[in-house]
C-alpha cells in the first residue's frame, strides 16, 4: 500500500465495492470462497513462512506461551481454516431472501428482501485465524469488510489477506472488497468514518471491546462482558442442579459463556451447596460467598465486586437469595445481559425467570455453556451480542444481513389512494 | 416532578419497569389500550383547555400559521388519535412470537421469540397527537417510553401524558412506564443515558434528526434526509414515467417521500422531458436542469448543491444520464437511501436497479410516495429509517422488537458434547 494511501480512502475502495458485491449471486459468492480455500492451501508454505517470521520476532519480544499459542498458524490451524471456508459454501445464499409479501393493490406488490448491510469493521486480537473465518463470513453474506489483527500477527495477517483477497478477486469478486488495516492509529481512523462503514465487530477482551464501543458512532455488535448466573430454584431438582452449576462453571472457565455466579434459593441452600461444593472437589474451584454460603460451606467472603465480576477463572460467587423473584433482581442488576439459568421443576417459576431475565439467552435447566452460535446450529457464528437491537446472543450469518423493501407496480400513483378513489387490499402472500 | 428528580432517575424508573412489562399478556395491554381511550375521550375537556393555554402562549408570541396548525389539540384530532389507540388493539401482540425453534438434542429445545427492546426515548416536535401514537404504539410493544414533545405545546403534552400513564397504570401497567420530559436540558441528559435508554426515536427536521444522532451513543432509528430520485429508463413506458415521476414531486411537497431528483435516459429525454413539463404545467413546479435538461425544457441551471437537496417544495432537481449504471452512480453518491424508484419495461434493468442501489426502498414503475407505514399494510407506523442495520425503511410495531432466545433442557451439559460422546442434532422444527 502506498505512502499516502488513508484509511478513508480504503474505506470508499470497499463502500465502492459494496454496489457490485450486494449484486453477485449465491453460486459467484460459493465459488470464490471455492477459491479461497483452494488458495489457501497452495500458499500453505508461504502463509506458515509469514507465521515463523511472527512468531520469531514473538519469542524474541518475550510474548508469553499462551499467547504464543494463539498466534501460531501451522499445518492443523489451515486445515481447520480452510474447513471452515468450506462449510460455508454449503449453507444457504443469505441474500435475496424473501421475508414478507404483500399485495397492496391489484398489480402492486410489496417484498421484503433480504441485502447485505454493506461495509463491516472488524477487530480481533491475536488469533490469525479469526481473520480467515471473518473474511470468509462477509464474503458469504455479500458483505465488504476491513480488518484489523493483532500486530503481533502482522506478517501472518498480510499474507492471509493478500490470498483472501487476490482469490476471491480473480474468482470474481469486486476490487476492494477486502481492506487490511495494520496499526492503532488505523483503528482510530476507522472509528471515525461513520458514513462509509456501517457495523463495527469488535472481537478480544471485554475492555478491549468497551473502547471500541465507546470511541465510535459506527453501531457495534458485540458483548463486552459475560456475567452469567445459575440460579437454583427451591423447586430444583438438586443433582440437576450441581451438575448444571459445575458445566457451566468448570467446563472450560476461560470463556464468556461460562458462569460467574451461583444463586442459589434460601430452602435448599443447606442441601445443594455442600453437595456443590463435594462435586467440584476436583477443580480446584475457588469460591467467593455470601455470608450465608460462608456460613454453610466456608469459602472466601465475598465483596460488592465480586457481583458483577466476569472472573474467567476457576472462581465462582455464590449467593444465597430468598426467593426467584430476588434472584432476578439479583441478574437484572448484576448481569450483563448474556446468559442466565434457572434450575427448576417448577414450569410456572421458569416461564417467570425467562420472561422477566433481561438477557439474550435464557435458559431452564441446561448449561450456560449451550450459549454458543455452533452448538445452536447457526451454522457460522459472527459473534455474540448482548445488543438490544438488530441481534442478540449467538449471531449467525443472518446478523450480517439486513433488508430492503421492493415495490413492483405498474404505473401506480398514490393519488387515487390519498383521494380515497382506491382502497389497499394489504393483502398478504406466500413468501416462496 | 420534585425539583430533585434528575431525568436519571426517570429513565431508571423506566428501565425497572420494563421488566413487569415485559412479562405482561398481550390482551392486559389491549386493555390498557382501551383504558386509555376511553380516558382520553372522558378528560376531553380538560386535554382541549390545556391545548387553548399553548395556542394562546403561541400566538401571542407570533407562531406562524402553519405552526399553529400542528399544535391545535381539537375534537377531530382527538378522535383521530383514539381511533388509532384503538386500531393498535386489533393488532396482534408482538411479544413471545417464536421466530425460529430448533431441536439442539433430544429433550434440548432452542426456541428465537420475539420481545419489546426496553427504554425507548422518543423526541418529537410541536404536534401532540404525536404522543398519543408513540405512546400507545410503546405499550402495544411493552416498551417504555421517554417523550419529549415540543415546548410551545407544553401543557396539552403535560395533560395527555398524565392521562395516558394514569389510565395504563390504573389498568395494571407498571408505573413508571411512560416519563415525559420538558426541557431541552432534558434531552441533552436524555442522550447520555446510553446504559439506560435502548434506542431514540427523533421525529422532526433533518437538521434536527442529524443533530441527535451526533450527540448520542444511544442507538437512533429514523432518517435524516428524504433525497428520493425517479429515473426514466430508456425502455420506460413515457406516459406511466410523467404520471409516476409528477405523483413522486408534485402529490405532497412537504414530506420525505415526495422525489427530489429526476434522472432522465439520454435516449428519451428530448421525449419525455417536454411531456413531462407540459403534464406539471399546473403545479408551479421550479425545475433545476443539468445543462441538456435547460437545452430541452429550460428551466434554471443546477447547481453540485441541487443533487443532495431536499427541497420539501414544488422544486425539482433534472438530470439527463447516459444509462442505467450512470443513474445507479448518482443515486448511490447523492441520494440518501431513503426511496429511489425506476420507471421501465426492462425486467433486467429493474432487477438491475433494484439490486444495486443502496437504499431501503427501490421501486419498480409506481410512485416514491407509497414509502410509507400505512402504504405498506404495517398496520402502525414507528418512522421511517435509514440505518443499515436493525430496521430499515417504513418501519411497523417489529421495529420496537429484539428477540431471546430461550434454551429449555432436562439437565443437559455441555461436556459430553465437548468430548465427543453426544452429537447435535440440530434439527428445525416448526414455529407453532
Amino acid at each position: 500500500m502506498g505512502e499516502t494511501v488513508t484509511i478513508e480512502d480504503l474505506a470508499r475502495e470497499a463502500k465502492a465495492a459494496t454496489i457490485p458485491l450486494a449484486a453477485t449471486t449465491g453460486a459467484a459468492r460459493d465459488e470464490a470462497l471455492q477459491a479461497v480455500a483452494q488458495a489457501l492451501r497452495e500458499r500453505a508454505d508461504v502463509l506458515m513462512a509469514a507465521n515463523r517470521r511472527d512468531l520469531a520476532a514473538a519469542e524474541a519480544d518475550g510474548l508469553a506461551a499462551p499467547l504464543l499459542k494463539r498466534l501460531k498458524f501451522d499445518a492443523t490451524k489451515l486445515d481447520e481454516v480452510i474447513a471452515g471456508v468450506d462449510s460455508l459454501k454449503g449453507l444457504p445464499d443469505p441474500i435475496g431472501l424473501v421475508q414478507s409479501r404483500t399485495e397492496l393493490d391489484a398489480g402492486l406488490i410489496l417484498e421484503r428482501v433480504s441485502c447485505p448491510i454493506g461495509v463491516i469493521g472488524v477487530i480481533f486480537e491475536s488469533r490469525p485465524d479469526a481473520l480467515v473465518q471473518i473474511s470468509s463470513l462477509c464474503l458469504k453474506s455479500g458483505n465488504a469488510v476491513l480488518l484489523k489483527g493483532g500486530s503481533e500477527a502482522r506478517h501472518t495477517n498480510r499474507a492471509l489477506a493478500d490470498t483472501i483477497r487476490q482469490a476471491a478477486e480473480a474468482a470474481g469478486m469486486p476490487a476492494g472488497w477486502l481492506q487490511l488495516l495494520e496499526t492503532r492509529e488505523d483503528v482510530a481512523a476507522m472509528l471515525a468514518l461513520d458514513t462509509l462503514i456501517d457495523l463495527i465487530i469488535p472481537r478480544g477482551s471485554n475492555a478491549f471491546v468497551r473502547h471500541i464501543m465507546q470511541h465510535s458512532d459506527i453501531p457495534v455488535l458485540g458483548h463486552a462482558d459475560g456475567v452469567c448466573h445459575v440460579y437454583v430454584d427451591v423447586a430444583a431438582d438438586l443433582d440437576m442442579a450441581v451438575a448444571v452449576a459445575r458445566d457451566s462453571k468448570c467446563q472450560y472457565t476461560a470463556v464468556c459463556n461460562a458462569a460467574e455466579t451461583l444463586l442459589v434459593h434460601a430452602s435448599v441452600a443447606a442441601d445443594f451447596l455442600p453437595a456443590f461444593q463435594a462435586a467440584t472437589a476436583g477443580d480446584a474451584l475457588e469460591l467467593r460467598g455470601c455470608p450465608r454460603t460462608v456460613e454453610l460451606i466456608g469459602g472466601t467472603p465475598a465483596d460488592a465486586a465480586d457481583w458483577s465480576a466476569e472472573y474467567l477463572d476457576a472462581v465462582l460467587a455464590v449467593r444465597v437469595v430468598p426467593d426467584l423473584d430476588a434472584a432476578i433482581a439479583h441478574i437484572n442488576r448484576y448481569g450483563s445481559g448474556h446468559t442466565d439459568v434457572i434450575v427448576t421443576a417448577d414450569a410456572a417459576a421458569a416461564e417467570r425467570f425467562q420472561a422477566r431475565v433481561d438477557a439474550g439467552n435464557v435458559f431452564w435447566n441446561c448449561s450456560t455453556r449451550f450459549s454458543d452460535g455452533f452448538r445452536y446450529g447457526l451454522g457460522a457464528e459472527v459473534g455474540i451480542s448482548t445488543n438490544k437491537i438488530h441481534a442478540r446472543g449467538p449471531v449467525g450469518l443472518d446478523g450480517l444481513m439486513i433488508y430492503k423493501w421492493r415495490l413492483k407496480g405498474q404505473g401506480h400513483i398514490v393519488a387515487p389512494y390519498a383521494d380515497g378513489a382506491r382502497q389497499f387490499t394489504h393483502r398478504r402472500l406466500g413468501c416462496g
